[in-house]
């Protein structure tokens, strides 16, 4: 459903185990990110695909509510936010998008490469939600994991509603180069890594 | 109140008057911009400064709900989001409080910055209330000045809460600093120009 080619090797969830608090910033600064990412593609497409301002607005008000979330559960824990790291599966997966993109256009990108930062977050927060020692974070991260789900079917909806087959064709594509980023980083203590 | 030296040009109103739309347009991306320069500045000093995180989270979803208001306003009239363009008006500003910062503190000055935007937008929006034939638009500046009024109070109190006598005095030297970007600005249907 997820359109993920290859889950995460389960190892993962042992190096944010030793980790938590690292993971906790980690995560704040994607949803930060995230927020300022579906303001960033109203901004910059909002005039030629007015159907995306509302949803993408709607969610980075979302984002910017679970950024608070994961805010309130670092400083529960004693913690402070740190500082904000590159996230470098975004990038790659931006890079090998955009890098031989054919005729594909930037838009459909832009959507198609957030619905699988979506998917790979949702699966992630499932292994998290399963077995974090910690009920109340396991707990926390159940409740985003379907938020991630359904963003995930917002973004692939909005590309498939402005560009149709050729939205399903280019994100069984990209989900291709996903696979492969997503398994070529090290394992950290990162939503992402 | 405000503490803006320079009262805007009243011509400003006549050449917002004559490209009403040119003016919303320019509004939208303000507030698109401001939500994502309240995250961040989250970001970047949230660990130091975790006092920020709450109010400007808040501040980050206020500002995109009112780009959702400014989006309706323009669709009403048959129009589409614009392209964003380059604010001269805030990169002069944040330049002229960079150049020659002597020892203040990048946050202090950030969210000094941020107050000083806060009240002139606040200064032109009560502008707009007053003279726009539109009721409709004239209401909705009414309300979203007040608003304006409401974050330079934030801003500024966050920075002497902070900081104490030194962002009263810092505020006092970068208003004139702004006082003199605003006056040297050509007078356009934008928000700040």
């Amino acid at each position: 459903m997820l359109h993920l080619l290859e889950p995460t090797d389960p190892r993962w969830v042992e190096a944010v185990a030793v980790d938590t608090d690292g993971l906790l910033t980690d995560h704040a600064h994607c949803e930060l990110k995230a927020a300022q990412s579906a303001l960033s593609i109203v901004a910059r497409f909002g005039g030629e695909a007015p159907e995306l301002v509302e949803p993408l607005s709607a969610l980075a008000r979302e984002e910017t509510q679970h950024f608070r979330q994961v805010h309130e559960h670092i400083e529960a824990r004693g913690g402070a936010l740190g500082k904000p790291a590159v996230d470098e599966y975004v990038q790659l997966l931006r890079k090998a998008a955009r890098a031989d993109h054919g005729d594909a256009p930037a838009l459909l990108d832009r959507l198609l490469v957030s619905a699988l930062i979506e998917a790979r977050s949702c699966e992630r927060f499932k292994l998290l939600a399963e077995r974090l020692p910690d009920p109340k974070l396991a707990d926390f991260y159940r409740a985003l994991m379907m938020a991630e789900a359904r963003h995930f079917t917002l973004f692939a909806g909005l590309a498939e509603a402005r560009f149709g087959a050729a939205a399903r064709e280019r994100l069984r594509l990209l989900a291709t180069r996903e696979a492969s980023v997503a398994h070529t980083l090290p394992l950290g203590p990162t939503v992402h890594g």
